[in-house]
C-alpha cells in the first residue's frame, strides 16, 4: 500500500525529552491541504490546543504542516502561549506558509516550562530532512510511554480513481473516549473541501476514537488532525463519500485499537461488543462503563473469568437494562443467562483468556437495536510501575 | 468509651468462604429498633439487598436484627432470593422476630450459588452465642480482602442525657461513592422515630459514604443500615437533634476514612479538600474526579508531585471554574498557582509524599462558596494482585 501522495515528513531529537530519542516531527503537505481536527473536552486545555483551533478557524479549515513534539505537555506553564506561537510562526516562515497553517500538537509531561529555543533551533535540520518515506520517522518521534509505533494505512477505489490514507497516533496513557484521544493524525490525498471533511471527522471519531479507554483519564492536549491535500486528483463526488469516509473510519479504528493494545502495562487487547439495548448511546455507555472497570481490566488481566464483575459494572452504567435478559460471553464462552451464574468449564475459559485478545459480549435479549463496539486492556501492575515516576 | 446500650453481637464460621475465618456475624437489638437504611444504585441488586429493602417496609422501619454474611454476595445466582429469604426467615424463627424485621446483608464474589444449609445450619451456636461485647468479633466476620476491621464510636451529651454509637463498616475494593457503599451497620442506643433517622442517615451518609472512592466501582451489595434502639431512654429533642446528627456522621465519616486507607492495596490515605467552586455539589465533583483518576493515585502511590495530573483531573469533572483561579497544594506545599506551575522544592515535596496520609487541595481563588471534603487511597501493584485472581 502506497502512501497518500503530496506529504513530507521529518523529525530529530530537540532535546525536550531526557532520553536522546527523536521528540520532534514534522509533517507538511506539498499542497494546501483542507484540515479537520478534534480537540480535548478537558476544561484544561493545553496552549498548542488552543493555538491549532485558532488557527485553523483563522485559515478558514486549511493547514500546510503540522509541528509536534513529544517530551512535554506544554501544558499550564506561565510561557504556554508564547511558546507554542513562536515555534509554529518560526515553521511558517521556514515553510513559507502563512502563520495560520501551521498545527501544533504537544504531548509529555504538564506543568514544566519548554525552552522555545530547543524547537526553533531544530526546526532548520527538520526542513531540511523532509522526505516522502519520513512517515515511520515521525510516528515514532511522537511516542512517549507507548512501547511501539502506532500508523494505519488505507487505500479506496473510488469512481473517480484511487485515494490513499495514512495515520499515526500515539497514546497509551491518560486514555479515555471523551473525543479526540492523544494525538493522531491522518493524511489522505483525496479532494476534500474542508466542510465536508469536518463531517467525515466527526463521525469517524464517534466510532474509533470515541470507543477507547485505557485508564479512563482524558488529557489536556488531546488533537487529532485529518489532512486532505487533492494531491491524488481525485474529488469524491456524492456516491463516492461513503466509501472515501468508510476508508478514513477503518484507519481510525485501526489507530484507535493500536492504542488499547499498547495501553501502559497491558498485555491484553479487550474488545467490548454490547446489543440489544434501546439506543446505541446506552450500548456505548455500558461498554465504557465495563471498559473503565479497574475490577474488570485486574480479572482479565489475571485470566479470573470473573463474569459477575462485568455484570455488576454494566449495572453502574446508568442505563436503563433488564438484568433477566442479559447474557454474558468471555471468549465465546457463555457465562451467564439472563443475568444468572450458569455452569461452564472454569479451567477451560481461563487457558483462552490466557489469549492476548479478550473477547466480552454482553447481549440484552429483546427488540432493542443498540449496538456498540469498545476497545480497552487489562490493568497490571505495569501500569503502576510507569505511571507512580512519570515525571521525576 | 461505652457500646450503645441493647445490643447483642456473634459471629462465626459457617464454611461460606472457604479460609477458615468467621464468615458469618449476627446484630440483635433487645428492643425493637428504628431502623433506616441505604443501599446500592447499581441495576444489578443482590437478593439481600431486594429482600432488606422489601422488609424495611413491611416492618415500617423497625428492625430486631441483621444477618450478615462474607464469602459470597448471594448475587446473580438462580436460588439468591430463595435463600436470602428462607435464612432471614430461620433467623427470625430463632430470635422470636416478626420475619420482616431480620435484615440480611451478604459480601463476597457474585453469581456463585450460596447453601442455605451452612447458615441455617450455623444459626443455633450464633445465637446461643450473642453477648453485648461480640461487637469486635461481628466487625472482623464481615471482611473480605480488608486488612483490619473497621469500627468507629461516638458519645455524645444530650439534654436529656448520654446517648452512644458505634459503627462497623467492610471494604477495600468495589468502593465508588454513589450512596451507601459496602457494608456498614452503625448502633445507637438513642431513641429515634424511623422517618426522623431516615433523614439523619441520608445527610450523615452525603458527607460519609458518598466521599469515599476506591476504585471507582459500585457494588451490587451495598448496605448501610442505622439502628436507634432507645435503650438509653434519651430521646433528643428538636434542639438535640442536630448535635445527635453530628454525632452519628462522625462516627460514618470514620467509617467511610478507615475504608480508604484501607483500600485494596493501599498505603496511603489522600485526603482531598476543594474550596471555591460556585457549588459545593460542583466542588464535590471535582474532588470525585482527582479521587478516581488511576494517573493522581499512581503518582502519589510513587511520591510523585505530578500536580499536573491533579489539574488534569480537575479539568474532566464537567465542572466550570476558571483554571486561571485555581490553586493546587500537596503537604501544604503551593504547587501551582492560577493554572501554572509554580516552583517548589522538588525534592522535599517528594519526601513529604513518603508520608502515609497525603492532602491535596484545590483551591478558586473568588467569591464561590462550595466545598467538598473527600478521601481515596493510592493505587498500588498490590490492588492489581488482590484483584487479579480474586475468584478463584
Amino acid at each position: 500500500m502506497k502512501l497518500p501522495l503530496g506529504y513530507l515528513y521529518s523529525a530529530t531529537y530537540a532535546g525536550i525529552r531526557q532520553a536522546e530519542k527523536n521528540d520532534l516531527a514534522l509533517i507538511v503537505s506539498g499542497l494546501p491541504a483542507a484540515a479537520a481536527a478534534v480537540f480535548t473536552q478537558n476544561r484544561i486545555q493545553a496552549a498548542p490546543v488552543r493555538l491549532a483551533r485558532r488557527n485553523l478557524q483563522r485559515s478558514g479549515g486549511m493547514a500546510g504542516a503540522i509541528l509536534v513534539n513529544a517530551g512535554n505537555a506544554n501544558c499550564a506553564t506561565r510561557t504556554g502561549d508564547a511558546v507554542a506561537l513562536a515555534t509554529s510562526k518560526a515553521a511558517a516562515r521556514l515553510l513559507k506558509l502563512p502563520a495560520a497553517q501551521v498545527l501544533p500538537a504537544s504531548t509529555g509531561v504538564i506543568g514544566v516550562e519548554l525552552d522555545p529555543s530547543k524547537i526553533t533551533g531544530a526546526l532548520p535540520r527538520l526542513a531540511a530532512e523532509l522526505r516522502p518515506d519520513g512517515f515511520d520517522d515521525a510516528a515514532c518521534a511522537i511516542m512517549t510511554t507507548d512501547k511501539v509505533p502506532k500508523t494505519a494505512f488505507g487505500e479506496v477505489k473510488l469512481g473517480r480513481g484511487v485515494v490513499r490514507i495514512a495515520g499515526m497516533t500515539k497514546g497509551s496513557g491518560m486514555i479515555q473516549p471523551l473525543m479526540a484521544t492523544t494525538l493522531g493524525f491522518v493524511m489522505t490525498d483525496a479532494a476534500v473541501s474542508p466542510a465536508v471533511l469536518r463531517g467525515v471527522l466527526k463521525r469517524s471519531v464517534e466510532r474509533s476514537y470515541n470507543r477507547v479507554s485505557v485508564d479512563g483519564d482524558t488529557s489536556t492536549n488531546d488533537t487529532l488532525v485529518l489532512l486532505a491535500n487533492g494531491a491524488s486528483g481525485v474529488r469524491p463526488d456524492a456516491k463516492d463519500l461513503p466509501k472515501f469516509e468508510e476508508a478514513v473510519a477503518r484507519v481510525m479504528e485501526s489507530l484507535a485499537r493500536a492504542i488499547a493494545r499498547d495501553g501502559e502495562g497491558a498485555r491484553k487487547l479487550i474488545t467490548i461488543r454490547v446489543a440489544g439495548t434501546a439506543s446505541g448511546d446506552g450500548a456505548a455507555r455500558i461498554a465504557r462503563a465495563i471498559a473503565n472497570s479497574p475490577l474488570v481490566k485486574t480479572a482479565i488481566a489475571g485470566s479470573d473469568p470473573n463474569w459477575g464483575r462485568i455484570l455488576s459494572a454494566a449495572g453502574n452504567a446508568g442505563v436503563a437494562f433488564d438484568p433477566a435478559r442479559t447474557d454474558i460471553r468471555m471468549q465465546q464462552v457463555l457465562v451467564c443467562r439472563g443475568g444468572l451464574a450458569v455452569d461452564f468449564e472454569e479451567a477451560e475459559l481461563k487457558r483462552k483468556l490466557d489469549d492476548s485478545e479478550c473477547d466480552i459480549r454482553v447481549t440484552v435479549r429483546g427488540k432493542g437495536k443498540g449496538t456498540a463496539l469498545f476497545w480497552t486492556c487489562d490493568l497490571t501492575e505495569g501500569y503502576i510501575q510507569i505511571n507512580a515516576s512519570y515525571r521525576t
